[in-house]
């Protein structure tokens, strides 16, 4: 944990080396990562049957996932569960609803006419880990907004355990939300077998969720070959408090973040340094004895940072500054201060909208830009499953009204073949030296 | 140049290999790419200018392009051309005008209230190239979505010449376009300094705009720090013609798409075999004696596609299995086959719609994706330039009623901290075990 108090001549900039939490030389996963591709690239399901095997000691000879697991998964959470999971998959895709893009055309001058054509991606994997970070809201998460841009084939894949199953709770909210295919297979082996792949599973146009290392420099290797959605970091919280915060529930929902990962970090920004002190204090005595507490503790020790500020306005000076993936506006009057914040992947709106909430059940995407690129980059929605292609339409008219300056353009820039698909419109002699 | 006969049992995915360029191997590009970034970032200006001479063979002192230089480029282009880029810049800002994205807060439940928070993104690089592929256009372009976002900050570099200018066009372009600050740097050591910072030039959030294979690749290395626009590859044209299509026209388009660069490539799908061989006829008499005709033949030679299809339904299928930069609906009634259209840049309808009327005049963006990955992504706009942040605000009734759904979610998935964090809103007693 650290303190920082910011005066009058702090400088914001600075705040992008507090978000930096990981820059590790990591040559060894690119190559051996490589090498995966190009075997699962090269043989196709054997390569993939092998790594299950090799790296999950799966040795299944089916990789899809049949109907009768689904149901065995289903029974196997309970009717209650799933009915949760259905109403959670209905918040998300009652907001996302909202980010749904229209087709549009309209004339912007005499003949010309010129728009918008919106269209889903055709085929959109997901990647789902396994083992302790095997998440249900995840899948719900990713796959919603998908099938409200109107994905008509989405594939899943996750890591088998020995017996070559997947998490019921995963393989429940799969169902509820609409996906197409699943497969048995994690690692960059899945990563290869969406972008390439293979006899058993055709190959999609855009990967996206959580991983691993291995996952995460896989996605990277095949972007070009594939799209790809934002590389998760480690996860962080940023909270602004006034004096009408109560520092336990402040104390919680920084543990409620600490505990995802060591490398989680949590940050309060504060005016009132009493406040931050029971904070801290609070901090202390709920992680003490938690079921997590040896990850709460060693992110907070690592990774926690608390800003005494001048007032308010620096405190969200400050976390503008930090870009945190998750910031709690813990104030009196949030609405007042929301027009100032410029970086935050989401925004949670006074004493009782806890992070959490928005993990699970509220509606809005968890899927969000960590580690400071909420700077430049934005929750994961119906936008990453959409495509926009413009459309121009000129007529006769209009192309002849501007022709001269098209080449004149395109003369400047040297590009001569470009003047000439203009002129051959408007003359019927072709000449090569116009 | 290939002909393609496209029969009934055909197979879509099959043209994802068509437009696959270029795979090669460019270990020793990442690993000089890699040394240039890390001297830039250790040693700043220092090294910035030892590779502008090193590279550019430029003894600049100064980075920073002053003011008497952009307005001695704007007398050298002269006001006639000044007025042509301004009357483009228009076009582009009125068409990418629909694009802003609004801020939005409403009420999805009893005290549930979700929105949408929009910000521009605080400071933003544009690459431009020199040398040969020196376009104004694309400044314009990059540029003026950037402003129509409200981004406050927008810094452009490009590699100088030996006496350390830039092409006066690319200055004129961006003056008219409102580029806040000009650098004269290109390469890695360009990029490094936007996603750094050095003693002159401050970091950005983003970087955009085209480059060769070390500014590609340098874009890529540092995508994480900043966030990074397309990497663009060979641009390419992909023509769907039938019986009404004038092939003399069609020449000269396809002919404009392959003087971009020996990589372009150029794709005709047409039911019309007649009207196919005069096309290829065209080409031939068109490119012979053309300004740029060495390039031109290199492309129509080697990336060069008829497709002779049984209808034209099928001629727009190929088209979505290409997915090309640019598609023109050389048809009577390009309306009606829109709604076809799945994987496209941008579409041109009808006739007298020639594709570099959209390099340049139009309005909608010419920054494409290429090389077939618009079956996953889309032209630049206003959205690259912005960002979304998620809002979300419960009262308290509204947390109490889901309370026991999230608590028994997160201990679905074995967070117990993301239970307390809501609990402890509903009890004055915190129980780390609940």
């Amino acid at each position: 944990m650290e303190w920082i108090e910011i005066t009058a001549d702090w400088d914001a900039e600075s705040l992008r080396k507090v978000t930096a939490r990981s820059e590790t030389e990591q040559n060894d996963v690119e190559a051996t990562v490589a090498a995966i591709l190009a075997d699962v690239k090269a043989n196709g399901d054997a390569a993939v049957l092998a790594y299950n095997k090799k790296f999950d000691g799966c040795n299944c000879k089916d990789l899809r996932i049949s109907e009768a697991e689904i149901e065995a998964a289903l029974q196997e959470v309970g009717p209650e569960m799933v009915a949760i999971l259905k109403e959670a998959a209905d918040n998300i895709r009652v907001y996302h609803e909202e980010q749904i893009m229209k087709s549009w055309l309209k004339e912007f001058r005499p003949g010309v006419r010129l728009g918008t054509h919106i269209t889903p991606i055709r085929r959109v994997g997901l990647y789902v880990p396994g083992g302790r970070a095997a998440y249900p809201s995840t899948v719900l998460m990713d796959a919603v907004p998908a099938k409200v841009a109107g994905v008509p084939s989405l594939v899943m894949i996750s890591p088998p355990n020995k017996d070559g199953r997947i998490n019921p709770y995963i393989l429940a909210a799969a169902h509820v939300a609409g996906v197409d295919e699943m497969y048995r297979v994690g690692g960059a082996q899945g990563i290869a077998a969406l972008a390439y792949g293979t006899e058993t599973i055709r190959p999609v146009y855009k990967i996206v969720g959580p991983g691993n290392m291995y996952v995460a420099t896989a996605k990277k290797q095949v972007f070009g070959t594939v799209g790809i959605d934002m590389i998760a970091g480690p996860s962080e919280v940023g909270v602004i408090a006034d004096s009408s915060a109560n520092p336990t529930w402040v104390a919680a929902d920084l543990l409620a973040q600490a505990e995802h990962d060591p490398m989680a970090a949590v940050y309060l920004a504060t005016p009132d340094k009493a406040l931050a002190e029971q904070v801290v204090a609070e901090v202390e005595r709920q992680m003490t004895g938690a079921p997590r507490e040896e990850i709460m503790r060693s992110s907070v020790e690592r990774w926690m940072r608390v800003f005494v500020t001048p007032d308010i306005e620096t405190a969200v000076a400050v976390m503008n500054g930090i870009a945190p993936e998750h910031l709690e506006l813990a104030l009196d009057n949030p609405e007042i201060w929301l027009p100032k914040v410029e970086n935050a992947g989401a925004i949670f709106m006074g004493h009782y909208t806890p992070e959490p909430v928005g993990d699970y059940f509220a509606g809005p995407n968890h899927t969000l830009p960590t580690s400071g690129t909420a700077a430049f980059s934005s929750p994961l929605g119906v936008y990453d499953y959409s495509k926009r292609s413009s459309i121009l339409s000129y007529d006769k008219q209009a192309l002849t009204a501007i022709a001269h300056k098209v080449e004149a353009l395109a003369k400047a820039e040297g590009l001569y073949g470009h003047a000439a698909s203009v002129a051959v419109r408007h003359s019927e002699e072709v000449t090569n030296e116009n």
